[in-house]
């Protein structure tokens, strides 16, 4: 075991999960060089097996107790619907001093959760999402430089310490994160209009059209445009439908007014009101194209 | 002049209209080096020179007569509401012999156009839609590899001669397009579906997120994946309004089946019911998977 130099975040990082996020954590803080110990928690030996080969881990196991026994860190990068029972088995397992966030896209839903199964140690829980991913998901579709300029929402409690916020800070920091503090309220709003809402009509599209009998020839006459307005409908369906029905509060007001909206487009084609609908696309694109300008750093 | 090589599409090519499709038709059909003389027809004086000095074309001009009158085949890449009174003035200025096609994404309104426009002239309409774009439309928008390896669909009409119909799939063969043969009406049905539609959808969502309260706040933490979902809401407003207005007997029927898979989900999410929506999810993401690696070249 190596003196690591202080990092801010603790000698040892225990991961709950080792998909695309947990993993991805994983493997940045390998070539941070920060921890002295990154171990994983998995579902099957097999995984456990797996992850040290990847170089994921310097350690894997199912076992949550033992993973998290000498922790001074522990990421909970399950997905939302599990946290509340890993919650649980931490409440027990932990060490007292140890510091434990999460990676939920969902952050209302998990505090409560929180609340309720770590009962005295929910001053050391610092709630937490990161805003990057992909459509891949799985042991394999982790990489280091995921978080990488991306940006991480904390949205602490009021029993949060601050020691524990700063851990977490540091953690995000040492991956190249930037971390901003946010109510967990707003973050769910502002979450469901810009991610989870997108998710649930990319789902919804490519679900109805695969639905439709010439199903096949649809899609062989799809283009670019198509390919990447349904990307994000290749990713997980259970870990999706658990942030949305997770966040529901959230989701439905902006799911509605969205319904609302495409119903009003939908009478200004049927009576083809040109000017209507170059009004509305017009101010699409001016939004998007000033989001483009402003937050895209890749592709146009 | 050169003595060109037989190129199957004629000596002499007009094209009317050098935004991102005309222009990337234009730039292509340079780089292959078939035709002897490429004329294009632009909307101002200063675009005619423009198209020259940037090498579009050999000529430019604003006089839709002067660019036709020595041609063999005249492609039409003006959006789809311009089209009739484009044609229209072909009919007066065209030579006989000539073949004409356009690029329209919409298919049976545009014949129909060309049906009143063109009158005797209809044998030589050969109906095309090549399934290629990017989000940037303009003069400077094209690129000469844009059909590169892209589908593109022509639908001939009943009157369309042979002879015209060789001569314009062997333009597109002659810009790396793979081209198919479908009836117009079922052409439309299948754009409507996996182009039009998308296209409303994503500038619906963009307008929706718009005109919330906190909207910079709300792009701010928009993720890759939003990117790519609203990248189509760049696309030129005037021009998609165009198309969804000209294919309103289409793109209604499947907007209206989105909107009822989408109540239903949206009743899913209400009631928490998690297998419901994973079984909608699962079911897209299985499409989008194999659409992904039987479609896609590029990206995953």
């Amino acid at each position: 075991m190596n003196a690591a130099p202080e990092t801010g975040y603790g000698q040892h990082v225990a991961i709950i999960g080792l998909g695309l996020i947990g993993g991805s954590i994983a493997r940045g803080l390998r070539v941070a060089g920060g921890a002295a110990s990154i171990v994983g928690c998995v579902a099957t030996t097999e995984d456990a097996k797996r992850a040290v080969e990847l170089g994921i881990v310097d350690e894997a196991t199912t076992d949550l107790g033992k993973a998290v026994a000498g922790a001074d860190l522990v990421v909970v990068a399950v997905p939302v619907g599990a946290m509340a029972d890993v919650f649980a088995d931490l409440a027990r397992a932990m060490p007292a001093a140890a510091v434990i966030t999460d990676v939920g896209s969902v952050k209302m839903a998990v505090i409560t959760a929180a609340r309720e199964q770590l009962g005295a140690r929910i001053g050391r829980f610092v709630p937490g999402h990161p805003i990057a991913g992909t459509e891949h998901s799985g042991l394999e579709a982790g990489f280091g430089a995921l978080y990488e300029d991306r940006r991480v929402i904390l949205t602490p409690t009021p029993e949060t310490d601050r020691d524990a916020f700063a851990a977490v800070e540091a953690l995000w920091r040492a991956l190249g994160a930037r971390v901003t503090e946010m109510d967990a309220a707003h973050h769910d709003e502002v979450l469901a209009a810009t991610s989870h809402l997108p998710h649930v009509l990319a789902f919804a599209l490519v679900d109805t059209l695969a639905r439709m009998a010439e199903r096949t020839e649809i899609f062989e006459y799809a283009a670019g445009g198509f390919a990447d307005f349904t990307r994000i409908a290749s990713s997980d369906p259970a870990l999706w439908s658990d942030i949305v029905s997770a966040n529901r509060d959230a989701v439905l007001p902006v799911l509605d007014r969205y319904i609302g909206d495409l119903e009003a487009l939908r009478g200004a084609i049927a009576g083809r009101d040109g000017a209507m609908l170059t009004s509305a696309f017009g101010r699409a694109k001016q939004a998007r194209d000033r989001f483009a300008s402003q937050y895209i750093q890749d592709q146009g």
